[in-house]
């Protein structure tokens, strides 16, 4: 474990939007610093301040990046106060951001190495950093630094990972009749993402209840009439209620953190 | 023709939208296999599954990029299901996404060089790929080892080009009076984008008869009055109808598929 | 001052929204001239055909790229027509679009060393450009030739300077009582963006008042209560209304070019 960044692949999520510059001047800040970095764009769309959105989105596609890609996360309602400027360091990588939980859910999948405070200013755009902009000002500048091979306690002082602020595990829970969870996320199609491992049904005969309603299982979309919701293992992993060309949100009336439950059918293992 | 690709460019168009992170998702499976790879987006902004709108922006944006590029295309209602995962050589470059007509447009002018099955499971992210999302575990591997110059011919079986999903030509058709065609798109500043090409109005004076009203030609948006409605031939190569510093949908409440005919004047060619 | 783009950096900004493929292409063109340009987005969410919306964001991200960065903008209610097709090369390197005002808010901030118009088709994709899309015939080849090195003077003919179209300066003026400016900018985050500098309202106790509402200033969101309206002197350097978890613009009713006036409080220094 060398602590460097081999790929020089920074990705870039926030709550900026596309409306506005925010995210063009954070790519103009790497490309100062490091010309010959890889800027990919998770999202930007994150509704504003929402660090329950921007967990699940970071959560998902960490994954599937290279080794030693640089994750830069901002949403960031804290900016300016007390709140922590930090970064980590994970077997696939670099995560730099807020302390604020926005790191959590790729946190209670891949553990924590090394973590670290933001605060040599060498490595800023400035050493008076905005007040309300430091994304531009700390985040983007370190995690260009690090995606060009910084060591990375170079950039900040140590810090004890289990004091990294996390935002409470999603909730499921199984019982008796099956498992119950709740609505994690509500992607473009409609589909509505539970917190339901793909394991708590593995191999089972189940169908899901949601608003009383009972959506059979299947395989994937076009296992059903178009129209009809049908309830299957998504490409996230959970359990995720879909519907054929349609969407599952505005054919149900649901809502993130909404209870959705499996029902197994212990006779039709 | 070698079969392989020369420019390492991947165009990228879906209809994933830019509110959750599967394009981003798609970027670090290319970036994995293929770090060289320039990806470019041509759009994810298509209206979820429509293979219509899809099989337009690819027909419209494909003649703009060198010689090589793939250009890897997934709006896919059928994903999982029967539909063929494939891709297609032209002398410009690669297609790569499902068999559903998505590219019948662009097949519309130029020719399919050769065609494969992506059955070989060598080349995709995983042997048991997700039923639901072939973007990611199929097509984006299979784009990320053509531009990283992998032969065509070693990604997938051939199949007979022929057998290849179309959808219908668009429709217009040549009359005494003049032309019918239909609204084929509408862009982002309500230009409505006819099925009618230039060619059907060369060196005539003409005008557009749309809802009983008819528009005067012109060759720019400035020869209207500022909110008066023009009929020009657009960028694209089709006739279309505009308004100068306004949207031609709105003023005239137009909807895709409407129809809208020419009226050419024989007497003053 | 050798004349050259240095970067290879391109930067887009237009009108041209994300819907369509207007950004794809301009994109292939470039890499059918200049392989190795990295091209970064600024906004393509510039309200159609609104000049000031580009001249604003233009003016704002540009300080943030290294130098020789060739800016391309593309926000044209006059193409086609008599305006101008111009390049621009200020200090930190060039600015290409249309001669409309869309650079005059960069050019209020840095001198135009060195202003042509592009009527050398030479550099164009083609002798014969389209008239209603000069983004892909003109501006995107041009962009895309200087980024390769080509020399300033080669793609276009000298034109004086002073010539250059501009907008108005935007209004603000010190009174007695305080500073008077206009909402300049509405960001996503619904914070106003006055016309008000910084320097205004430096190192004094200040106030802003807007619709009757007196909003005392801060340093930070975090320095008002969720949900309370806060003034500051947001990231671009002006003063700014914000809410902390909230949107001032919503929570206030502000519009684009609405008054704001700062109150200084002389007793307080």
């Amino acid at each position: 474990m060398t602590g460097k960044a081999a790929a020089g692949i920074i990705t870039l999520l926030t709550d900026f939007g596309s409306e506005d510059v925010y995210v063009g001047v954070l790519k103009g800040i790497i490309a100062t610093i490091n010309p010959q970095a890889q800027v990919i764009d998770l999202t930007h769309q994150i509704p504003p301040q929402n660090i329950w959105a921007g967990r699940f989105c970071l959560m998902t596609a960490v994954p599937f990046f290279p080794a030693g890609t640089v994750h830069l996360a901002v949403v960031d309602p804290g900016v300016g106060s007390a709140r922590r400027a930090i970064a980590i360091q994970i077997p696939a990588g670099f995560l730099v951001g807020p302390d604020n939980g926005l790191f959590s859910g790729v946190l209670s999948q891949t553990p924590a190495l090394a973590a670290i405070e933001l605060n040599h200013p060498t490595y800023w755009r400035t050493h008076t950093p905005s007040f309300t902009f430091h994304g531009r000002d700390l985040f983007a500048p370190v995690a260009a630094h690090l995606a060009s091979g910084t060591p990375f306690l170079e950039v900040g002082s140590a810090i004890d990972p289990a004091s990294l602020v996390t935002l409470p595990d999603l909730f499921f829970q199984a019982t008796n009749e099956g498992v119950t969870g709740v609505i994690q996320a509500i992607d473009r199609f409609g589909n509505l993402i539970s917190t339901i491992p793909a394991a708590a049904v593995q191999d089972r005969h189940w169908s899901v209840q949601i608003h009383d309603q009972v959506i059979p299982a299947g395989q994937t979309y076009g296992d059903s009439t178009p129209g009809e919701p049908i309830a299957l293992i998504g490409s996230h992993g959970w359990v995720e209620v879909a519907i054929n060309q349609g969407s599952a949100q505005q054919h149900l009336g649901c809502h993130w953190g909404e209870e959705i439950r499996i029902v197994l059918d212990c006779h039709n293992q």
